[in-house]
């Protein structure tokens, strides 16, 4: 017998930060570490080991490893690939996602060659960018169990509208129910009409909220994309948001939860569209993955998002070459 | 009334993983984050309130900050001041900690008179390198009250310690108690006398485990020593087990555990050492900073190691120009 | 300086159970532990601080006490008083939480009075049943400042809710939000004019979930107030879902997260109430207790419900003689 | 594929707390309850599976079950069987574990072999007293695999004799280290040769610490035996340890920590002993159980004590009627 096992893939800044958190969660009694750049992984896997002889710590096989590690593994989140970074050329302070469409095919066919190689059991979960081109490539070029692979998709962004709605009502997050759909990026963005404060809609918040009356959902769809670029233009990078996003993801998945996330996978016909986009929409997680998708229906502001996000992905699938674009 | 506070100083990759940790312990209702890149405290901080928008996290009001912070925090973690890097061109492969001494006296003066021109009450943890410099700076120049700062000293060498002897003996590292005493960096040595394994001593530890049994106490000190330069020429930085080591002393004070660490601090006359020096001994840690410090007795190896961690020290504490080094 | 503290008055089924969760929460260092039988104060604060030997348990300070331990208690948790017990003769199975009414009036006036002799900072948490008339004598008949005394309420009702629906949907109660109001008792309901699974409003849950299209809001609160029943007569009593509220709140509080939380207060003008019944409603919690009151706007069904409540609790208040009630 | 499985059998005090412990540890995603009065299995796991609700808790499926719900558990904690109960008229205050000797021999012998019927997978920890006597049957009469199963042993004493010598010595129990070995019950003893205090030897104690220097190991066994009877005499049962112990072994073995604890197996060889007598002594534990017994050498005092808790415990076996002792 053995013990829960996941392995991080790509050892970065939003790697390293899984790691971390994986490792607090105490619920994986190995964790592999593997990157292109061995030493890297060797190293963030030898601090982690490290770390476990503080007190208070439980003993986790943290190690480097190679791909003979998807073998028997439970869980993978894979953070491999460069990041965009920050461009002070850039006027709009904005560089997409898909900057590194090129390159991320790349290594996310790499990865997921390596992974289908060696299993069908692991629930792989996705992170690097761009994300909905990715998970598209992953689920549909390998012949890997479709719902056993998917991206964190549009967790990240939902996590940022819940801290900005609380902050505008000045109550905690917690109490802030909403998520965001769409492309993890640029045009993800938010289902007010489904989004609630401690059980009072949307439309309801300024009357009882400090919230300005005027802000529309335009305003708070840009202000949630705004929020990762505040992040990325001052410290560089964002990790700390996503990192807990799939590492909460993971938890769902060994515990069997069937919680309810915004998750990236292809569709297979909700919204009209048959295996030719993968985005974010509300998904019960299990210990299968993916156990159903729930297409929630959209007003026309959200609907109208919904083509356009809809464009922007398939745009970039179409850079990535994707096979079945048409 | 309010939450308990922290600040954390200093925002680069031990503080910005002191705030990944602080940010799930769940003790601290507010954290400040000052760097002096404010650029870079801004990203950070912003990263972690986003973050608390994530499922299960707490509302934690993290915010970058300037000295006004430190008026009410409870706890000061100060991991301020540039890091030494790796250098191809050493051969060694150990780049000395006291290599950014002059630049960090500088900072750590800077930090420690804003600190003390706000408070008295905060206990202020330190982390900056060359670490024993850094607290007998802040110990001695500022009238702050004295056991209301101290340094993670060799706390960090001591979980790799465990980790090790735990590694050599295929136990879990929480299964090892010891400590590694003196500076923190390349003469820091380990107090094997007083080591035990599930209750055994260190020289009876080949008998049961498998350990090797020429293993000497030179061995597992260079071992030690050996295992930082292994993350930080791997990855460039260590701070995994750093962080932990700073927050699990957060908790330590505000918990009032009084649990015993190895801690640096200014000797008030242990070991025949009266203000003229800083090292790491167990101390009693408890709301009001160290409580007691426990000058345990050494063997012949130990004292020795002693003397010399005290010679190095004080060539940097020189070089800092501490003004009671006579 | 000291450690955040906890007083429990009262160490029965849910005291004890109160005191093993606050135990694992790690944000008080110390919990005192009162209950007019001495010895059974004695023996589960023993029982607790013995405990803290284990190994990853924090060093709390944990021991029996008396008044003068509220001084400077920063969160007061009640459960003080005796429970309603199974009635096998009782042909409905469900005994009154009302039946404890004449005996818990004087238990609480006797605690509150004593609290309220030793401090008006102190956050009290009630769990004494029943419930809203304990919380209005709290509140009304001792000075203390209001807002700084409030019950669990249907806290625990609302997590019974949650799992139920959940059930019925088949998904996590994570991903349920939604609560029920009123008395924390026969008379509660759930307000599903504003719950919704993973965003889905409650009309549309058949359309998605395996949810009986045929359930009523009188068959969910049929269900939710069975589910305490179904407990109580099976095991003699329900304290693993309430201790949980009550410590939940205890660490909004201390956090100062401002959670909304449906809790119990007195009614300052909400519903066209004014200081005349005390009954749970949205809230949000904060460092002082009750920071808002938050009167949703209620359906007919749920309207109807509210005024069923207020007779309800209206009349036990009167059987408490407490003096506002007119 | 599945997640982690815990089945708790026996639902009184003990079992009812291990099922609160298991649910805050979040490393089993389904906890079947088995008790012979098959309405309090319901009730508690009802109680605990509506707790699920409550904010903040993961979605663990938690339900009452049967033998067959063993086939497929990673872990069974046993703590089935009557426990002792004070006896006014006994003038010691002092009753011992072996009173349900009688009827706590059929229990685990009807338990055991319910377990043997469905698996020999399941790592089986037992906490029924008298527990040595009842894990020298569950080892050794159903050709289960010996290492897979044991007893919670002297872990919950070691609990004990550490936050009293930490209390006698004003520093945090996880500043301790060290075991009580032997019967679990009266005749347990502290292996003081062993016990350190940061580092310091229990002879060195007094020097350093404010402890008495006249302690002797007979004060400090006396005095741990008693810690047990305090709490039993105040409250009734003792409960807050046990459970600690129970489910912090089960994240051990989950996670394959090879951390080591005294609990309590049957000797095979260890002390000139060979099948016939189970007691706690230091054991590697990890995902397979038992992965190793240390048998430490002892010194004089605890040599001889080890004798008169060997004869103890086979006084109870030979009442127990085990077919091994001769």
């Amino acid at each position: 017998m053995r013990s829960n096992k996941l392995v991080v893939t790509g050892a970065g800044h939003v790697g390293s930060q899984v790691l971390t958190e994986a490792l607090h969660m105490g619920l994986f009694g190995e964790i592999a570490v593997i990157d292109t750049n061995e030493s890297v992984a060797v190293g963030e896997a030898l601090d982690s080991l490290q770390a476990t002889g503080a007190p208070h710590m439980a003993a986790i096989d943290v190690h480097s490893g190679g791909i003979e590690d998807y073998k028997n593994a439970d869980v993978v989140i894979c953070a491999a690939g460069p990041s965009i970074i920050p461009d002070p050329d850039d006027p709009t302070g904005r560089p997409d996602r898909s900057l590194v469409t090129t390159v991320n095919s790349k290594v996310i066919r790499q990865v997921m060659g390596d992974i289908a190689s060696q299993t069908r059991e692991a629930i792989v979960i996705l992170i690097t960018n761009p994300l909905d081109t990715m998970v598209y490539i992953a689920e549909n070029e390998f012949g890997y169990p479709p719902d056993r692979v998917f991206g964190t998709g549009t967790m990240l962004d939902s996590t940022r509208l819940r801290q900005i709605i609380a902050a505008h009502c000045m109550v905690a997050p917690s109490s802030v129910q909403g998520y965001m759909m769409g492309e993890h990026g640029l045009t993800a963005f938010p289902v007010l009409s489904r989004l609630t404060v401690g059980g009072y809609r949307f439309d309801e918040l300024p009357a009882v909220f400090p919230i300005n009356p005027d802000l529309s959902a335009d305003d708070i769809r840009e202000e949630v994309v705004q929020a990762a670029y505040d992040v990325f233009n001052s410290k560089g990078w964002t990790n700390a948001g996503i990192a807990q996003s799939a590492v909460s993801l993971a938890r769902t998945v060994m515990l069997d939860e069937r919680a309810i996330h915004p998750v990236c996978s292809t569709l297979r016909g909700e919204y009209g569209h048959l295996d030719d986009v993968a985005l974010s929409m509300p998904c019960i997680i299990g210990r299968n993955g993916i156990e159903r998708r729930l297409p929630v229906e959209l007003n026309a502001w959200e609907s109208a998002h919904l083509e356009t996000t809809i464009a922007q992905i398939r745009a970039t699938m179409v850079e990535a070459g994707t096979p079945r674009v048409r």
